[in-house]
């Protein structure tokens, strides 16, 4: 087991030097302009993927440290990954650094999310193996569904500016996939435990991702078009607070916090189709949507879904990714004028289907490398983990 | 019980459907210019609110969870109702998108001041109406003293740039105005207990606002003064943070972590007014001058406050931001040149009298809601909140 | 005792007070031009002092309000110090205020590093002095090897943007040479308690350096120059987040967190002198390489440096800091083309030199205030600190 481990983590490391001596042959065609606006969302969206996304994930009471050990693993494997599969292989060019970089981090955000169907599940090692293939098949995805490729959707057409289908919808779905192939008897059973602690810093991590959400969802519109993007986005991410607390306390009778810490956050995952599309009176009614569409996700549909499809979706990502995403890719057919019903749909639809099948296929390949014996634990690979 | 709560909650949400479909008519007029500048200090802003104000107010320990949802529900009611009120009553309108944002945060953060006076002691719904009858008064307040509302002052002739006297005094007052309605003889007698946790959290609210302070006073001063603006808020910062150490040390033996947390950031409370005006050396004096005035309030003022006013500051609001602000309101007669003195002064005397009075009336519309049973504690709310 | 401490700290609150007003004459001849991507840059340094450094820190389980609140004060003593020795010393005078703000805040990252050495075994007035008196000796570093002062090396010739020499290396060396004046026999068996919720803070601060390096490292090169920096400060980073993570298990057979939170920095510490001028390729290496150098540093060097040397180094900072500094100092050595030789190593010598002797005698300075009883515990300095 040790030696496969190893034997994987050293091909990593060879695979890291190697592809970026290659990589340099092209560096020198990129446009290094002066792109200052860009830069900060640059930094707002990593503080969302390293802080924000690693902290929310903190709740697992015993598996914190591995939860953040994790969240900077995935993030230092995907960034390189995606700028250098954008170089190496057949997707088109970018020739931007900092387009490229928040390329990269749209895909590492992506990531993060799968990767939260199945936290407390995969072992380090795994997790680096399910960042590598990650990108690539969400390379894919954007590729065809986004620019163009393989002539299915015409460039463009599909109305998705932040992310709502290609980033949300399809992280939740891949990881979804994964899960499918790996959850095992007795995860199914274990309760995740939590404590105050845990909470507190998991509503940490939620309150840093709604900050700098704004900035997520701005961060490729044209300069004209940011403060409107930016209010809605606010507006959206307002709405879905409200709407969570409402719909939280209604079904369960007293808050439950994980609700807050995670559906709260669902106008921003809804509004990013149209964020720069939308009327406020949109924005907020999208928020609306989505908060109560994502509570209702947790309060109700996650027990069911766990029984029904045998699996465990660790972090709920299907009720704060998945369903809100794909909500949004459909709030943009009566909102936008001139949208293409048909790309639109097709869009959704062929992403949906990647994520899930090439979601199922990365954890059949993950699951080559073993299982962790402890689910939800540090101890098991972290020294000193005991407490 | 319920009911009402329910009925309350449900009004609120029809409110936030129906006044954005009104207020859509007025969103074409926006001035939607290129305005990266603001638009990062409004981030920086919003980070100030929710993960500033957020974790500050975590330092009671079994009420960390409450805390946090409340500064976020705080966030998502204030913002939308700023935008709406100032669409659709009669007070001046702002045509630029960012600016209109920033100044909605600025009522955002006046409201997490006023709610740390009573923090602990409000069920989930009041927060919600006390966010929104809140912001109505403080923009009655913002447009008199600021904007020559009524004729009272001239427009522009109250000098508070970043504050101190509009944001933080009158959010301070309110706040003791609904206390004073509102704290019970088990509140007055009961000890608000931290720890070692709860105490890192609040480090890291306080931090967070040090941090971005430069922001909030800089927001809406022109890009030319912005950097002399920023200077002078650090070094006010520096001489509080110095000061609060040697004081709080000072008066009290040891140190205490509270009053670091909070009086630390007295300077920049104080520098409000002047933050655009002051020389170096009258920042960092303003700096020390408040820290010193914020922790003799903590260590000092605060037990006889509650003893002869018979109520309970939870966050200690009158300490951190209602005397300091008022200090930096009259630090700007020796400091800023031409200043009318009448105007400050009935400036800052109408800013007491709004706030207190509408905060007393907040305070005995919100007592119709009921009571928390249980001051300090989540469990009465919140599921899974024993530990 | 406490006249002792008392009469410190009334000097460091005079000189406080009296410095600005010598500073002031200085003020208007300051060019006050707009210069908002710097601001943004400064802010998001401000966030790694204050956060990023001091909840590092935090990971001393009992020390936890003591290194928050050292944090604060070193903080703010440097800033203001480094203004007014720039402009009371014979230092050549800055003329651009943000300019001059970021060179303090990096003045401040030096010095917190340095008290990363000692921490927990200061007194609170303790890390005040060693403030000043850092300060002082950075700038004459700072004078020699990057402004050419006293004519030894030619201003510009060291090659070291983001600062692995004069800020890193110097900061550590420096820490090393306090930390051998004071390690006790006590300190030197006393093994320092973590638990969870100490890791997790201390990854929360590792984090938000990992997040804003690249503004760190970006803050002063040519605006047309940021994007390819910041690429290669965030492939800097991600090189040595993924070798740190495989030389830990490797060397320990499991993962220690503390490598993690520390070790995955040093591609941000060793890109600092090349940041702007490495290639892709480089930068990716550096972080791998230096990543390394610091878990291996970590894992075996500083049990041996500890007995060698009879010193304990709480933080680490030799091999976070030390190390990876010089060995980015060294590797412009083959990436930078024309570079000095002869300059880069006298810098890197001199810096090696000064830092140790002014360190040196700092710590014989500091001894003369007495000493912290119990190391690693607040209880001594704080009220109600015994959870």
């Amino acid at each position: 087991m040790k030696t496969l481990k190893w034997n994987s983590a050293l091909i990593l490391l060879v695979i890291m030097f190697l592809l970026p001596v290659i990589n340099c042959f092209g560096n020198e065609t990129l446009d290094t302009g002066i792109d200052d606006a860009r830069y900060n969302k640059a930094i707002h969206i990593m503080a969302m993927l390293i802080a924000g996304f690693g902290f929310l994930m903190v709740f697992v009471k015993k598996y914190g440290r591995s939860a953040l050990t994790a969240t900077f693993l995935l993030v230092a494997i995907s960034l390189p990954a995606y700028m250098l599969f954008n170089n190496f292989f057949f997707f088109p060019k970018i020739h931007n650094e900092i387009e490229r970089l928040i390329l990269a981090e749209f895909a590492g955000a992506s990531l993060l999310i799968a990767a939260g169907a199945v936290l407390g599940r995969l072992k380090m090692p795994q997790y680096l193996a399910l960042g590598l293939m990650f990108v690539f098949f969400y390379m894919v995805n954007e590729w065809i569904v986004v620019l163009g490729g393989l002539n299915i959707i015409a460039k463009g057409s599909v109305v998705d500016t932040g992310g709502s289908i290609v980033i949300h919808a399809f992280g939740a779905i891949f990881g979804l996939g994964v899960a499918l192939t790996m959850t095992t008897k007795d995860e199914h059973k274990k309760t995740i435990q939590t404590d105050s602690t845990s909470d507190r810093y998991s509503m940490l991590g939620s309150m840093i991702l709604w900050i700098f959400w704004p900035s997520f969802c701005a961060a490729l519109v044209p300069a004209e078009a940011v403060p409107h993007t930016v209010v809605n986005v606010v507006l959206a991410l307002c709405g879905s607070t409200l709407a969570t607390y409402i719909v939280s306390v209604s079904l369960r009778g007293k808050i439950n916090i994980a609700d807050i810490a995670n559906a709260a956050l669902a106008g921003g995952v809804a509004i990013g189709s149209t964020c720069d599309s939308a009327s406020y009176s949109f924005a907020i009614v999208i928020g609306i949507l989505a908060g109560t569409l994502s509570t209702f996700g947790f309060a109700v549909i996650q027990a069911k879904q766990q029984k029904l499809l045998k699996l465990v979706d660790t972090c709920g990502v299907t009720n704060l990714h998945g369903l809100p995403g794909i909500f949004g890719g459909l709030a943009a057919l009566p909102i936008v004028k001139g949208i293409s019903m048909g790309s639109q749909f097709i869009g959704i639809l062929i992403t949906i289907g990647i994520a899930l099948i090439s979601g199922f296929l990365t954890g059949k390949i993950l699951a080559l490398f073993g299982r962790k014996k402890e689910a939800y634990e540090d101890a098991e690979e972290f020294m000193d983990a005991e407490d």
